[in-house]
């Protein structure tokens, strides 16, 4: 099984905030914010997986709003691997505001959060996933960080059995 | 400031999944079921201030799927107040699905999560939210675990700075 | 046949009026609602049955506007059978708003209507839904009532051929 | 105030029905056909008025399904007056259907219904309408026809009274 | 295989703006009305062909904006053939306005372009469309230009390789 | 009046393709590829300008498709400043697609066009929009052929008056 970098699935997805995606106070609707993290983690699974595999979201933890997103601001969500299990991904999402108006600055962080996703095949079995090559300290201690909330969301599904 | 019971502000929201809210694969859209998910926690919160305050989402955690929701099933959110801080409000969101299909038993869980809303009045200056009068043991040992969240989320971000 | 019960496909389904939803002059769109109206009927008829049938709608009449919704206003549609043909169901959709606003005491009349909505197996013939088992008086007067729209209905139906 | 005629309001509109706006099985939602006959039924009121009063609807009767449409279908609404009140328009909507296949002969009645639209003035009080002229006999009969279901209206109202 | 006019493909999509479908300032959003004229051009050359054939859109020229579009206003889409090569066939899509306000006149041309869509078969091969029949010096005037832009694009396209 | 650079409006917007966004025939909707291309254009000569103006589309030229996309492709919209004149800007969009399938080496063009925006101030008059800073000769033969059509559209303007 091939292995892969994290670069090699980093994602960046980014839209216009229309009205039809807001709500009454002209802000950026926390769902639609919401919907807009989990396409871009679950791009990232598709491109680290790169083959007839069906990506599921199994979990979203530590979302947290900073700032609101107004009409007519630009969002950019980024999204990057964090972690491998043998069937699972969790990715690090992250969501940056520029609100085009003068003498501003650009991107401002608005939200973060891990999705953890999974790959199944076609017969609706988990499928192993690449191993991930870490290519510096920064994402060694990211992955294990993210080995650690993994083992702890194990750890809890035993128990709530 | 008047108290307020859990029972109060619990709200069921209630839709059917058509097309436009599915993936490619038949079944609902992650970030559709979350949008659904915070506008349920957005009317428990606004219920229970019942008063010209914003209300915003701050903070998801422990967002789990159980089990995949197809189009034409009937979806049910219901969402519940587990505890509330000086301006914050933790929201228990269950999202149960019923398949309509022959023999089908009706509700199943399908995803659940704790979602974080804060009140702001009109000068976006927290809004001290009224206290919730516990009712019977059940409302209180979740309180209590409620609580323990908080401080939890409360200690992370002095972390952080 | 099994006979069923007017509660065993009672429905409720209930969302929060976004801007997507409403006009220029921030109430909901009326066909939106009516969209609202026919998605609960067709759940109705569709448990009445909780079979591989298609539910498609027939008829709508008496649908009556009392009170325009606003944007954020919570809505709650119910929908109860009233009466059942040979392979039609009369469904009664009662819709019901909430401003949650200072002061508000909650859920107001807006709309009414009878949907009549007809059962079909897979070769598109006409299929024979479940008997209504009337539990009480209320439900046997409202049944006769049903009974005298679908004969005026048919009778109609004849004279304009 | 100035009189008006039928032709004068008369309002086509057209569509084709894409996927999102159909069902599971590929027939156009019966809530969003509602609604385009709602939309044309308000521009038809609004044209009578060509004035700044803002138009609701306050009434739908006997609508009918006659055939289901599909995607890719053309769908084209008529909406014209049939009787005016006070400040009330009774519009007749036909909503016709083209399936641009094979040998097709082009538009087939789908549906009908009459929708009762209300003028109101800014202050929100009901706004007298122009009168409608007629021009021929068979505007003259649906004319009467109209009265005669405005009247049956009224009758009910205070009946509810 | 049959000739046709350019009447028999003519078509006329309408709808009314609702917010939706416009952005931040009450205007409708560009790329909206882009796709109603692109929806336009699609059924003219469906209608053309009038058989199971698949239609894209190739290519958009000369595509002008008049004046602007606001939340209310009837917008009015006609679509007419101008010119057809073997596979492909040019249409000009023109949108009128009708602002339905106090004293207006109705429509007001908005934007125009021209379409040019090419018919597939099942296969994807390219598919012989009819011939046009010209029934007037307009017509045939119209279609001297189209053949001349039809014999620029082909110019590029070599000129591209 | 401060000069800027090509790169300082640079903008790429991206997003996956949902069933809500494609037609019958599970490719996107040529409509949905144009908004998006459009809004790409709208957020370019909004960041040129980066002040309290207006953005319009004035024209579309030569827009191209060369390939379908589907519906889980990844879509990436770049924009770019070409030209400026006084208050126009001309936009090159590129439109590029990733199928995320196995073996499959990530972006292939598959639209392409120009955009021309006009910058208004609050009064609706012309805002004179900031010089553009050529940096390469790539950039400056690109601002010579957009001049050229830029003269050409003006040309037209005239002659049709």
């Amino acid at each position: 099984m091939k292995e892969k970098r994290v670069k090699d699935s980093k994602t960046i997805m980014s839209i216009m905030v229309t009205p039809d995606k807001s709500n009454n106070h002209g802000t950026m609707h926390g769902g639609e914010i919401m919907r807009l993290m989990d396409e871009t983690a679950y791009v990232v699974a598709k491109k680290h997986c790169r083959c007839d595999v069906s990506i599921v979201t199994a979990r979203v933890d530590e979302l947290e709003f900073y700032r609101p997103i107004h009409i007519e601001d630009v969002v950019t969500v980024t999204g990057e691997l964090v972690f491998v299990g043998k069937s699972s991904m969790e990715v690090y999402v992250l969501v940056e505001v520029d609100h085009l108006s003068c003498g501003d600055k650009g991107d401002k962080v608005a939200l973060s959060a891990y999705f953890t996703m999974v790959a199944k095949d076609k017969e609706g079995n988990r499928y192993e996933v690449p191993r991930l090559v870490l290519m510096n300290k920064e994402e060694e201690e990211k992955y294990q960080l993210g080995n650690q909330r993994y083992l702890k969301y194990k750890e809890k599904k035993k128990t709530n059995v």
